[in-house]
């Protein structure tokens, strides 16, 4: 080392101790800062959970009150819409605005529980909420990618390479990935619920049935020669599945990203408004989304029987065969009236809309 | 219902327009409040995260300025070891107080995202961060009674009722549970580290390669009749070594809880001395668990090369057979190497307090 540097070095020398002095100065007023902080907002935000839960409760019971009130005539109709329009607004601030991260969370729920353990997942933020749900769409859309890629590879593989035979490999390792595929979707709805979003139960209870049908086709031993094409009759009637599964999932994707974005759009014009626009200008969508799913519905209930046929007339003896089929009778019914619900919700929804629109047109 | 509540209904139609205009109000205040307090809090976060980081830097550039200095002689050794214990303290104040939530967290990792999406995972208290450590350890306590309970049960129920041949379902069913054990635990682990902890490395990988095993050992078919002690011989050597590792568990587990309570008992008693404690009062233990950990290790790889050899004689001409054997003596060689070199890093911590201490006993 030169003797610049050690000249450099020796003046440092000299202010070490104040500078070592300085910075443990330094450590103990920033320890004083953040401790005075996270108590001054945790006492803060105590207050803020306080006032809006206590809101939120005068709003229950004002929506009770008008809701009785109506019962026995004793509110014109006309006064009674508007309040309850007001409170609806009210309402929309308290659960759509920057409140709603006071209001307590959804509970974790046991699934979440089980894998992370007690830790908070809650964005305390809206607008992270609205980038974990887009992140989420955006999971979804590669993954569907991936759900139509993997099946058709194998069935293209099967006639052309394989003579009509699928080997065990290729097969397991897509079971596997359905299997992790499953669990991070169920994980992260689980998280997308306690963030706020109102997915329906049902679809995540779809997805822990799907994970443990991954799970049990897993051990399903997939068997070749002789008969092959008997034998594995049922994986391939899965795969061709699971392909319609994926152009029903782009499907679906494009729709609800395109309603995500509509709720963005008008959260950022106006937050007030965010719930009313959710079902704008993607109705015409739905017309060719929900025959694909009723089909798709249709043929895994159908898929679901030919495997419990299978199985009970004993071509195939293994549970899994019949433990499968049922899995998946139970998805395809579970999925339909869910489906029907989501519609007529909609639907009464839109009803609702309209109404008001051309009262308010009226005066 | 009577007139009474009639009269009471009557009285609250007078003054539910007033009402529900003192609830919007009441939601805008609030929505004004909460918008301003989070854009308040995030700005003093920002400031508070600023202040922290050119702390650490600062300590940083001290310390290795404080190394070269001795390096040239410019520094009594006296003297630089005055300071560099005042820049240890320093350090513990940043890194273990209020502050250390300011601070830049380790950044997620490709599997927590993998499985949750990029939501935020890190505790931003201290006592919370502890107590999701508290949990782990509870929760490594009741599968390491399951690890022990598990195993024994399938190898009593064979030799009393199933006859020295095991049937493929319930081994299945308890690959399953490990499985969504090693998965629970990678995730709770991943979790720990984005919080702070230590842990090293190879344990989270560790348990990556027990879930890849796991997943591989569903799909390995477990033949009965006729052979079946020489066919299910690998299946017996393997719920013999999980029986130990129950053991090693449960005594580790001990080991660690004990370990986290001296820390945290230090911690309430005065934050800068977490971590000098760390090691305290446990050493005895050491001694007992070190050697079952080695044996156990030397078990692991012994049953891995068991495999290698049943996949390579040709008894059983699975690749899974072989594919586990070869993942059992990899964890075992880094099992071994880790518990050595955590070792090593601990006596040097002790020789080094040892030394501190005497010398603060002859000044």
């Amino acid at each position: 080392m030169g003797d610049n540097s050690e000249a450099t070095l020796e003046e440092s020398a000299k202010n070490i101790e104040e500078q070592v002095g300085r910075v443990v100065e330094q450590a103990k007023e920033l320890q004083d800062s953040a401790a005075s902080f996270i108590s001054k907002t945790s006492s803060d935000e105590q207050s803020l959970r306080h006032r809006a839960l206590s809101l939120d409760s005068s709003i229950r019971r004002l929506r009770s009150l008008l809701h009785s009130l109506l019962s026995h005539n004793l509110l014109q109709p006309k006064l009674a819409d508007k309040l309850q329009e007001e409170l609806e607004r009210a309402t929309c601030v308290v659960v759509d605005g920057d409140a709603a991260s006071f209001l307590p969370g959804k509970a974790h729920g046991g699934f979440l529980r089980m894998f992370l353990g007690p830790i908070n997942v809650r964005a305390s933020r809206k607008d992270v909420q609205l980038k974990v749900k887009e992140e989420y769409n955006s999971y979804r859309d590669r993954t569907a990618l991936l759900f139509l890629f993997f099946p058709s590879t194998l069935l293209i593989l099967r006639s052309w390479i394989w003579d009509g035979c699928l080997p065990a490999f290729p097969v397991q390792l897509y079971q596997a990935w359905l299997l992790f595929l499953y669990t991070g979707l169920a994980l992260r709805e689980n998280i997308l619920r306690v963030n706020g979003s109102d997915i329906r139960p049902w679809w995540i209870y779809h997805h822990y049935l799907a994970m443990l049908m991954a799970l049990v086709s897993l051990t399903w031993e997939i068997k070749g020669q002789p008969n092959c094409a008997q034998k594995q009759s049922g994986v391939q009637l899965f795969l061709q599945w699971a392909m319609m599964q994926g152009v029903a999932m782009l499907l679906q994707n494009r729709y609800q990203r395109q309603r995500l974005y509509t709720r963005i759009a008008l959260g950022k014009a106006k937050r007030m408004d965010v719930v009313w626009g959710e079902t704008a200008g993607v109705d015409g969508q739905l017309w060719l989304l929900c025959p694909i799913l009723f089909i798709l519905q249709g043929f895994e209930a159908y898929v679901g029987l030919l495997l419990l046929k299978t199985a009970l007339v004993g071509v195939v003896s293994e549970w899994q065969v019949f433990f499968c089929g049922i899995v998946l009778v139970i998805m395809a019914v579970g999925n339909f009236s869910n489906t029907v619900q989501t519609l007529m919700v909609k639907s009464r929804f839109k009803a609702k809309m309209k109404r008001s629109k051309s009262k308010q047109d009226l005066q």
